[in-house]
């Protein structure tokens, strides 16, 4: 099954980007998924092409018009399209690793790439657009936020990573940031790699790496902690 | 003044990727930032030029090396250097918008992408990495995150936003989500623009659109709305 991504923009150029190459390129060519992409000034129907115009009620910026979107968005996938439909925002749904194995489970998805000065929210809400937003900053435009996206979903797309089971060891795979990490050499500027993770006992080097991954957790991120003993307390 | 950034890699050619077009490519040729990219392999010495090794304790992935990673971040940025040496990283502070403030108020930055498998705890430290997460998802490596915080980074520095004010009255900048945009046409789809957005009473908008972000940021992000209540208490 190949996982179809269309991306909707004013830069196709900027496609496939940084995806063209390591693992997503391989996958690519390997036909695990495909990407095709959407002018969006080829739906604008004025004589100078306009996607966007001033905010109704005054303000700075350009707002992309809801009518040229909305031919956009039915162009690249009709009402039977069974793909989610996200709009790239940073008024969105912050983007977790849960929503990104749900995507990557799925049969792809629309993307649509804003200005962030706005897109009109009529087409936000007649054509149904999940909003959905990378972090709690402000980009030039969805592109990178979509490249990101598209990063996450492919790599756990089936046969992508050449070990899968490092796809389930990492952060947030188990609701707590990554413990430390260390290899070769022993020893770097007379800093030693932690004695238990040579000492070839399993249970205990899996231990600490637990208790270090709590520990980061609790430490660096307060507000995954509490949630994930809030989970831990639904289940009796 | 020139934002200068230099990126560590093992994909140089993902830079400047999204970066060479729009607002920031036209920033770059006009010299208000600047981009270096290092290839980490040039730094290893084993024969293979190995940049990584298996975990010290066994378990999936491969680890970056401690002391490739650290020759190739003292030949980018000597001690001397006053660039910020971020380490993107999903264990990382999540990036926000103020810190993108910051950093596009400094010298530049000096961007180390790792694989997500993780790299040597030791480097980390020795080098005094601050860790820097994009967002509670896991990535293929640093390079797409890094291509994110650029972005949002040079948007930011002075000249590249055609209108400066749209900088500032966007989605965070208030701690709160922005306000629905419309635009033209005036009725689409049966939906009209909001009466109040046309009134051009500037009091009763400006008003109107203050409600409406707070409704949103209640609403979608009660993390944030509680974040910025609590720092209104502060100020007497």
């Amino acid at each position: 099954m190949t996982f179809h991504a269309t991306v909707l923009t004013l830069y196709p150029e900027m496609f496939p980007g940084s995806l063209d190459l390591s693992l997503a390129g391989r996958a690519r060519e390997a036909g695990t998924w495909s990407l095709e992409t959407v002018q969006i000034r080829d739906f604008a129907t004025s004589k100078h092409r306009n996607v966007d115009d001033t905010p109704a009620g005054g303000g700075a910026g350009m707002v992309m018009r809801a009518d040229v979107l909305a031919r956009a968005i039915d162009h690249a996938a009709p009402a039977d399209d069974p793909r989610p439909r996200l709009l790239m925002s940073p008024r969105g749904k912050p983007l977790d690793q849960q929503r990104v194995r749900e995507l990557a489970a799925g049969p792809g998805a629309v993307i649509l790439c804003g200005r962030f000065e706005g897109v009109d929210q009529r087409v936000i809400e007649a054509r149904g657009l999940e909003e959905v937003s990378v972090g709690d900053y402000v980009l030039s435009g969805g592109e990178p936020a979509a490249l990101v996206l598209l990063d996450a979903v492919i790599r756990l797309l089936p046969g992508v990573m050449g070990n899968d089971a490092s796809g389930e060891e990492e952060s947030f795979e188990g609701g707590l940031l990554e413990h430390p990490q260390y290899t070769r050499p022993q020893l770097f500027e007379e800093r030693p790699i932690p004695e238990v993770l040579l000492s070839g006992n399993h249970a205990k080097i899996a231990a600490w790496r637990r208790a270090e991954a709590e520990r980061l957790t609790r430490e660096r991120r307060p507000d995954l902690w509490a949630a994930l003993n809030k989970d831990r307390q639904r289940v009796p």
